[in-house]
Formats: structure tokens, sequence, C-alpha cells
């Protein structure tokens, strides 16, 4: 049996809900990719993690474990303030970059990413609304505000909430072929916006 | 303060992650409405409940707690061809109608609410690509294919996976207003379809 790939997620309180579970939706959508896919959790002390709305999740991990992952999600949410001044947090996703092959971050997650240093001389983009607040976290990052998401090698940033979705449809694309992502996009019914330039919302927030 | 609005989410095994998080995200949207807004589980045991892409979610409430809702929320997922056979969780189904103002489903949630008879006698949709099986369930429901959801009265089904987003949407315009809902889907950078009739993958799925 081929070893499957392995999609890591850093939960931490106050996660946004959509951040996570529209990506993994993707990479987890039963019918096509489930046998192929491993879909686990980390968060530092390795308990249930509570989101941004309520709603709690059950953790496989905690940073004492080593973990190498293909995928390694980061997601955004009201926690992101906090976390961002967490150095323990921090220098476990800095590290972590060696243990995975793939980063991606959705919303605010750009933010954790932003500190650790990981997008340091790359283009990277974030949530619309909180735009101002992610982007003064490091200024060597190079900020784009009219992106759906962004890639850069093996670094993808994600604009607010539901990009991630596009987002992960994208990175199944490179990783399975396009007819499998567009097989997820329309058994989950969702319409895939495949133009990573295209965003409605930079100009909606006044950005651009 | 004001009483808090309670959705209720019915989980068991298996279910589908996008159809419960989807609308999830846009009730528990952190700026405009968690504070009014109560997101809360229920599962036969009451134990943590695993999804058909694997992530596990806890549970606050049992079949053996009595719960108002005020939004009863089903979701589909490969789960529910277990569980349309379950009559310990068909019976509470049927039971908690009396004890909720608003019921919805997603995706082949649909299968599980025509199962306890509620939607008897009305229009109501499902998944796309399960829609034979969904349907074969009861011949009394008006079953349509093409439709991004349906609302009748207070009963709500919502199409395949992503189209929860869009029956969440028209949920909280109905309770808080047209221009929340389009706050939450600016702020969460969703493209909302607001046309209920609106469904490309009826005919993608080769149902009309």
């Amino acid at each position: 049996m081929p070893k499957k790939l392995i999609v890591l997620t850093l939960l931490f309180d106050g996660f946004e809900l959509l951040d996570v579970f529209g990506p993994l939706e993707m990479f987890g959508f039963t019918n096509i990719l489930k046998d192929n896919i491993e879909l686990k959790f980390i968060s530092e002390n390795g308990l249930p993690v509570k989101s941004s709305a309520g709603p709690a999740s059950v953790v496989d991990y905690s940073f004492s474990d080593v973990i190498h992952s293909d995928v390694l999600l980061i997601p955004g949410g009201a926690g992101t303030r906090t976390e961002v001044n967490n150095k323990v947090l921090i220098k476990w996703l800095t590290n972590q970059c060696d243990k995975t092959n793939i980063i991606a971050s959705v919303c605010t997650g750009a933010a954790l990413m932003a500190k650790a240093g990981i997008l340091n001389n790359l283009p990277a983009t974030t949530n619309k609304m909180f735009f101002e607040w992610v982007t003064s976290i490091n200024s060597k990052v190079e900020w784009i505000a009219e992106a759906r998401w962004i890639e850069s090698n093996n670094i993808y940033t994600a604009s607010g909430v539901s990009a991630g979705m596009d987002m992960a449809l994208s990175l199944i694309s490179k990783l399975y072929g396009q007819e499998v992502a567009m097989q997820v996009a329309n058994g989950t019914e969702y319409e895939w916006h495949q133009d990573a330039s295209y965003d409605p919302f930079a100009k909606l927030h006044g950005l651009v």
C-alpha cells in the first residue's frame, strides 16, 4: 500500500472553524481522496482545542511529538492575536518547516508564519479585513493585497476564511491532478475559484 | 442580556466536515454574531464523534439530555447510510422537532429527516451525487432536484456540502437581517449564492 499523505493542522485556542474545515473537507472528501490522505491535528499540549466560535476539536499530537507532515496547515482566527506572542508556538512553527514539504496558511494564519520568519522575502497574502494588522507583523514579507491565494514554491498563503477552500483545491490539483481536484469540487458542490488572482474582497475592503 | 440563539448540531460517526462547519462558521462568525448565538453539539452517547474524513469533535450533550434549540442542524456524510437504520437516532430526531423552532439539513442529512417523516408532503432537496439513494427513502417527500436549498416554513434542506453555507446565510438573513448576513459573507470572504434556485450541480450530475 502506498504511503499516505499526512495533512497536519496546527490548532490553538480561538482558531477559525472554516479556516480548518474548509481545506480539510477538500483533502478528506470521502469518495476520492480518503484512502490516500490522513488528516491529523497538533496543538501545544495535545488536549482538545476550542475554536473562536465555540466548538472544540480532538487533537492527535502535542509539540512533544516529532511528526513529519506532507502538508502543514496553519489556520487563522481571533486566537492568532495571542499566539503571535506565544514563543513556544512560534518556535515550534519555525522548527516544523524542516519536517514538512508544503506549508499553507489561511486567513490570519499568515500572521503566525510571518512572525516565524517563514515568509521573509516571499510574496504572501492574508485576510482582507485584518490586512493592516497582519502586515504590520513583519515588513520583510512582500504582502500582496489583491489575491485569493499565493503560491511561492512550497509555501501557500490564502486570503480570508473561504479562500482556504480554493487554495486547498489548487494544492490537490498539484498533488493529484486537475481532474481529481475538479471531482472534489463537483462532489462537494463547491464553485471552485481556480484563478489565484481573483479577489473581489480586496476592493470591497478598500485595499485596492 | 437577551437570550442567546441556540444552534444545536446532531453529530454521528461519519458526518461530513463541511456540512457542519460551513454553516457553523457563518452562525459563529466572531465579530458580528458571536455574542448572540451559542453553537452546541449533541450525539447519541455524548462522546467525541469522528467525521467521515477522520477529525473528531467534542460533543456537549447526549440524547438523555433534554435540550431546546432554536435551530437544529442535521449534517450528511457517509455515516447517514448507517444512521437511517438507527431507530434510537431517528426517534430522537422525530421527538426533537417539538423542541426546536427551525430544522435545517445539509446534503444527505435530508435522508435522516425523510426517514423521521419530517419532510412528508413538503418540498425538499439533498446532495446531487446521492440523489437517487436519498429520495428512495421516502416517496411522500416532494423531492426537488434543482435547488441550492429549499425553505418550507421552518424546515430547510440544502443541497450537497457547500450549499449549507448559502442556506445558513439565508437563515441568518431571516433572523438578523440582510445586512448582517452580507457582513458575515464579506467578512468570511465567501461569495454567497443568494438565489435558492441557483443549482449548476443538478445539471452536472445529470438530474435535469
